[in-house]
């Protein structure tokens, strides 16, 4: 009995150690994108791949990943991305950083939008899904189920490189 | 028995969701700042706080923080910021994106910074620990380990905010 009790004392330590992660994974009330994806769970918590600034039009991004995209993202496995990757891009309109005018900085939050890597699943798309979800209120962009079409036009200019706009930044 | 195995089954499988963390975790290798400020384990995967673009020296910035930071940002509980907040800044001199030529992204490394909070440790350099790392190769920065008052005077500009410049991006 004492050995069971020190594996349930070590699960409650492990356990504790992952309550900020489950305490914000709640995305399950937000409506999902017409073509089916859901905003994945738990992803303001997911590892950096990149940021960008976009000067044509005004918004500053983070590029977020799931662990099997960030995995990839820095061991530069990303040609082609593996299954299950999941890319998610957070844009905000930029702003004067209010501590130093001289920084743009993330303002009013624009939407969050996300790829899905899966061959098979998402051939007609590339072999990517995609969804986006718009505005603090996280509404589903889009006005029917094939919606992603606009989406795979824009990123027809990148299918060289796997259909991603993103260049992984690059970590010590 | 029966129960015993189930809960260290239920224990290698929380483990194996943990492997990424523990597999990039190892800081330990790069040498500590002349405070004695060690680089922060694991900080490459800490959750993100904000971005910034930094027009006047033409670098970008991604800034993440430890547990503490993160949920302090994400809740508006930063004035002051929480004790054991740890904030990490990733610099990267800017570069136009090479799949999106109206974007700045991250290109070559500059270095990372952290600001430890401690009221008492730090209360020499208003309640903040300052370390930075620089280059690919993680190298200390400063000559001496009275270092951290060229970073205080700088900081000294936000004095009344904490004496950190960045401010929480919002999420939805």
């Amino acid at each position: 009995m004492n050995y069971t009790k020190q594996i349930q004392t070590f699960c409650l330590i492990l356990l504790s150690g992952l309550t900020l992660n489950t305490a914000v994974s709640a995305e399950s009330h937000v409506e999902a994108a017409k073509n089916g994806l859901k905003l994945p769970d738990n992803y303001k918590n997911w590892k950096v791949i990149s940021q960008s600034h976009r000067i044509d039009n005004h918004t500053v991004r983070i590029i977020l990943g799931n662990n099997i995209a960030v995995k990839a993202a820095r061991t530069g496995d990303t040609h082609p991305w593996p299954n299950g990757s999941i890319l998610g891009k957070m844009v905000w309109k930029q702003k004067i950083e209010e501590y130093w005018p001289t920084a743009i900085a993330p303002g009013k939050f624009v939407h969050a939008e996300f790829m899905f890597k899966n061959n098979k699943k998402y051939k007609g798309t590339g072999g990517w899904g995609y969804a986006r979800w718009v505005g603090m209120k996280q509404k589903p962009y889009g006005k029917d189920r094939n919606f992603a079409q606009e989406c795979v036009s824009c990123h027809t200019a990148v299918k060289d490189n796997d259909w991603v706009f993103t260049t992984p930044a690059i970590f010590p």
